[in-house]
């Protein structure tokens, strides 16, 4: 692609180089002579002097310098690299329209126009497969499960009976959608299972990460908000019912009942407890432990968690407590020797 | 289902709405006219004056007051909830019995009466399965595995090798049993992989979550006791010992070697070091880390732990270091000038 | 196997017992009469009274006192069980050299001699898989991926479009590889996803636990160096890159774009924030979280993470904080009588 067309793409204006032939994307550091390359952080500024890419975007009001390289300028430098990189994906390796021979699909399933079953996928009775929607080589979707349009659910993922998923929504490998819920009653010394006869609703738009389990409600529903996106190796308990537009960082987890607002992000490691109310827009630091309701747009991480300035002042104050036991020290013995005068 | 229907399974006794019809159950905040609710914590008792469920299980010495809902009053309600659950519950989403035409089962594998065998499972030679045991689709089953009567195997979960599992066992999907354990020697600078010859050895009436991982042992058996419940995502070496009826909650991760009690609690994202002894009904709280033996009964938590109420201590030492730094300071200015007063 | 030619095999010297029948190998405390024990640490000299082992392999200098039992006496008795374990191992479980008659195998994909493609495995177009190489039931190979020679890939596992595999690599069941790395761009309210047009690369003798996630790369690679071992349940986002020989234990977790040196290693649960870089032969404590980089060979601990001599000073200086609490308030009195006394 000659970098006119991609300045083009991407509304970039340039002053020079259009003719340049571009064949992907890359750091500063890392591009050679066909990458387009971008500057989105001031702390790689250095690397400008270095690079090898052919062209660089950079924000409009960039002060170019002793730069001689071809620049494209645009309004958002991360939203400029996100189009380039739409423009240079591969082709998503997706399974052919139709069913795979291999697969096994139970004779009342419903499959949309233009859905693509895989490889030794096994579908149950009474699913029901929207428009468009792909399911990579050996996805399980057992009895009853609604899947919407446009859906991509990659490879040995398990939807368990009876959950309802939304448009425009993607799972990655691996991951359990519906298995019971973690409940046990305690009698005669025994813990009995309590049976899950709840579902997991996932809205539109949402994204789930590779090796995920959300688990079934015990009754109702477990409920992930339009527009949510879930990283890897995330636990969410029954019940939990997470709002929409949430950012949920690999290996989270959720226990039992827990409720979260629009707009939550819990970063990564992060453990809440169950029954706990998170409101809107709550950020949550790595690792923090949460055992009480957060308050709308509080910023909290420890374990258990504070309030980011309280933490800090907490771990400045412990990093200060060998001067502390000194002085106090200190003050005992000019104490000592004070009360001897008398 | 008529009220009067439901109440004789529950043992319960009412007063009125005996041909009330029930469809299923919800909290008294979601419960709608055809579903029976119930309560179990005084904490909901307000949500009983706009409640829209059809009837309400509670305690048998419940005080009515103002409520002239029908109630069903039970010695337990939390015990009468499961069973009402049981009540309700779709079919499960097992396979047929016997074995699907997709399935690869080799010619030595020896499946139990009434053993069901899903779509694409593979069960390796010399496998045993028992009677009544349910394998879901893409199982992989490695050689000379055994399973006793009455599990279910969720889909794709792998059993490796020469694994050996009791009765009523439920293992949910993609989790693995029996990969070979973390262990290398650092030999010329190479971690040089040693191979695992044990097994994992699962007891009866176990359930493990979905996305879980049994290491097998270096030699002897990695070994999870009768009645343990593990939740998902949970991490468990080589030649762990798990006693019985232990609680795991999801994403605790055990290192190699470690030995547990009976009645032990693992909450959420707990990490036990190599080596230690935990006791008989040891508690341990979330995300606590542990690197020494735990005596039985004790409750714990922290990282490293602490027992609870010395956490708790230290936790609110902490919240006052501010405080403590500030009077510190006055002392000083005092003692100063107690001194030039000299 | 007799005595006399075990300890050829393991290059010991022996003085006795060399017609013994040895069948495997156990510890002393769980040894029966036709298995070999060892003695790599010293807290179990007691058990070599009560063992009913048949033999015990011990270090060159032990001092035999009154054991009676045959020893056989090594230069190194880690490695020497080592030796043993695979003496005795069983046969590896792995299919059959070529492709099973259930595998679905694209048409443009190259096997190399010896490849071994078990049942219900799917391979994707342009794959190239290396001679040696056993894919176990279960496995998705995505489009165009190339996995090297005499790799072993479990159960279940997922490879993603384009992944590159070097040789001796041996991945555990369920692991997701190549899953789009977690990155999204807030437009008008709403995640966007990035495109990840990256790869993830993996160098020769790299080894993978079970349901781990190696997410691809935005653009470029995610790196695996040689030698690494990596335990289960890890994650490692896009664009991170690890060196040689590193060590991750279970439940790890690294974020986008942050570089590990060789010879590092992580404990359990540790978190590594993003963009961090970790020098080479860092060690950093089980739950440890760093979002700072690491010197080489620094050793660290705690969240957030502090040299560990540091670390436990400040333990202890925390554990005395009642203490320091009850002095406060003696001086505190002292200097008010003092005062007073003016």
């Amino acid at each position: 692609m000659k970098l006119a067309e991609l300045a083009k793409h991407i509304d970039a204006a340039i002053e020079s180089g259009a003719d340049c032939a571009i064949d992907s994307v890359a750091t500063l550091s890392e591009a050679s002579e066909r990458d387009v390359s971008f500057l989105s952080d001031k702390r790689y500024v250095a690397d400008l002097a270095n690079t090898k890419a052919a062209a660089v975007i950079v924000a409009e009001d960039f002060d170019a310098g002793e730069v001689t390289l071809p620049l494209l300028r645009v309004a958002n430098v991360e939203h400029a690299v996100a189009n380039v990189l739409r423009l240079f994906a591969p082709e998503p390796d997706l399974p052919a329209v139709g069913v795979h021979p291999s697969a096994v699909v139970a004779s009342s399933a419903k499959l949309g126009a233009n859905a693509a079953v895989g490889a030794n996928v096994n579908i149950g009775e009474g699913v029901v497969v929207g428009d468009g929607t792909a399911l990579r080589a050996g996805c399980v979707i057992g009895r009853d499960v609604v899947i919407g349009s446009n859906c991509v659910i990659h490879a040995n993922v398990s939807i368990r009976q009876g959950c309802v998923l939304g448009d425009n929504i993607h799972i990655h490998d691996n991951t359990v959608i519906g298995a019971d819920g973690f409940g046990y009653n305690l009698i005669d010394g025994k813990h009995c299972k309590i049976t899950h006869i709840g579902i997991v609703k996932i809205e539109n738009d949402v994204e789930i990460g590779a090796n995920c389990c959300i688990d079934r409600a015990k009754f109702g529903q477990t409920l992930i908000g339009a527009g949510t996106k879930i990283d890897n190796l995330v636990q969410i308990a029954h019940n939990v019912q997470i709002g929409k537009n949430c950012i949920l960082v690999a290996q989270a987890g959720i226990a039992g009942s827990s409720v979260l607002g629009n707009f939550v992000i819990l970063a990564g490691q992060v453990g809440l407890g169950d029954h706990v109310n998170i409101g809107d827009g709550v950020q949550v630091g790595a690792q923090a432990g949460i055992h009480r309701d957060i308050a709308a747009g509080e910023k909290v991480v420890g374990s258990p968690a504070l309030p980011v300035k309280t933490f800090f002042r907490q771990i400045k104050h412990i990093s200060n407590l060998s001067e502390m036991a000194r002085e106090l020290k200190e003050i005992r013995s000019k104490i000592d020797t004070l009360e001897a005068k008398k």
